[in-house]
């Protein structure tokens, strides 16, 4: 098996008290598992949300991190008192706080001597050893540490790092999806999916997601696989079972 | 003390393959830590996003309702076979997976004798002693069990159900917030907050969210008690930081 056909999971750690007071409704989650998945083949495997609290902050990196491929952190490296992203990662792998001499300078350029000032100069301080992430919006970058990657909290300067990020991840196994409408309710076809679930166990994941539209009931199954002969061959088992099943079927995706 | 003065805490379990895939964007998370927080000063600790895999939920579950007063659930209560939610909260606390009478009868009356069908009547089964959270759009009600409550993961039902949850829910001590914005940038308020916050730090968080709107950078200082008065101080303390240095401040809320 080449490097490339290795599946590759990553955690995402969101840090940062808005989005659990519900002052901020949390984009970067979507963004990420999007991007991993599409771009990459990286599956998330696990998400965690928790506050600008450094003993939190370490706790639950060094747990990521160990159960995973990558850990990408977003929020908390920004000038203010509660951007402690840098410090509590720091803290969790040991490493000295300090300056990096290329962010350093990134920021010091970007913003000039004269303003300058220490809140700035704060965002160039990072775990020694790290490596940047560049920042196309904002200068202030990213940086890798260990398996961890840390990112901004705000969703356009977010994701207009996502390119310079790529090199840091190495790519996994693909995951192909099937995606069949159909109108009916979830408890007509959960035993023929059940079924058709238990013969593909190994190598097709199966969803099925209720929607409502246009003021109709129906149901989106989703069937998701690193391999597109299995993926094929089960979409077609579900096809024939929701035949025999007559129900009707919008057009799959 | 009484007991409407206590600190309450919450966590939130998302069960769903479809959110760390980046299929679903999930909007419970933010109407749950909104709604715990505004309506029952419960305050949303952390937030974990697990697939639908029974161990990592039993794992997860455990943990939360260890360090929390109330764990939320969502998803995973439905009738398909990705459906396994109330399974795996049994398995966690080594209840009995059985049926529950009266969401049985519910369930029974709603679909009528002939449509309960087996998948449909998999929604009535649930830990052994667990309470029903009665759901007003689509009868197949959540449960509680010790101190986790299990909710449905479809936004619109969940939304529906927050009034029946309540009774279950002691009130904590709420927190007020108030927000001033202003035109800055966060670099050049950072010490001044970062002194504030140091003078407070028992009874006041404060946060800084920087934002883009109508072409202009700004801050929104964001700062949350559950104290009434060092709310107001510190607001005061805040206003008085930003006139000296004559920054311009928007309308605060």
């Amino acid at each position: 098996m080449s490097k490339k056909n290795k599946k590759i999971s990553a955690g995402i750690l969101v840090i940062g008290n808005e989005i659990l007071s519900g002052r901020t409704i949390d984009k970067n989650i979507y963004f990420l598992a999007l991007w991993l998945n599409n771009n990459l083949g990286v599956k998330v495997s696990e998400v965690r949300i928790v506050p600008d609290v450094e003993s939190k902050i370490v706790k639950n990196v060094l747990s990521l991190s160990k159960s995973n491929d990558y850990v990408l952190t977003t929020g908390g490296i920004g000038p203010t008192h509660d951007d402690i992203t840098s410090k509590s990662i720091s803290k969790a792998f040991k490493k000295k706080y300090t300056y990096h001499k290329e962010a350093y300078s990134i920021l010091k350029k970007y913003y000039g001597e004269k303003n300058f000032n220490d809140p700035r100069k704060k965002m160039a301080k990072m775990p020694e050893g790290a490596r940047l992430v560049f920042n196309p919006s904002s200068a202030a970058p990213g940086f890798v540490i260990k398996n961890v990657i840390c990112l901004p909290g705000v969703p356009s300067i977010l994701k207009s790092m996502s390119g310079n990020l790529k090199k840091y991840l190495k790519p996994g196994l693909k995951t192909y999806s099937l995606t069949v409408s159909v109108e009916t309710i979830e408890s007509n076809i959960a035993k023929g999916l059940e079924k058709i679930q238990k013969k593909y166990r190994k190598f097709v994941e199966i969803g099925s997601y209720p929607f409502f539209r246009l003021g109709k009931i129906g149901i989106s199954i989703v069937i998701r696989s690193s391999n597109k002969i299995s993926l094929q061959s089960c979409h077609k088992a579900i096809i024939k079972m929701l035949r025999n099943k007559k129900v009707k079927i919008y057009r799959g995706t």
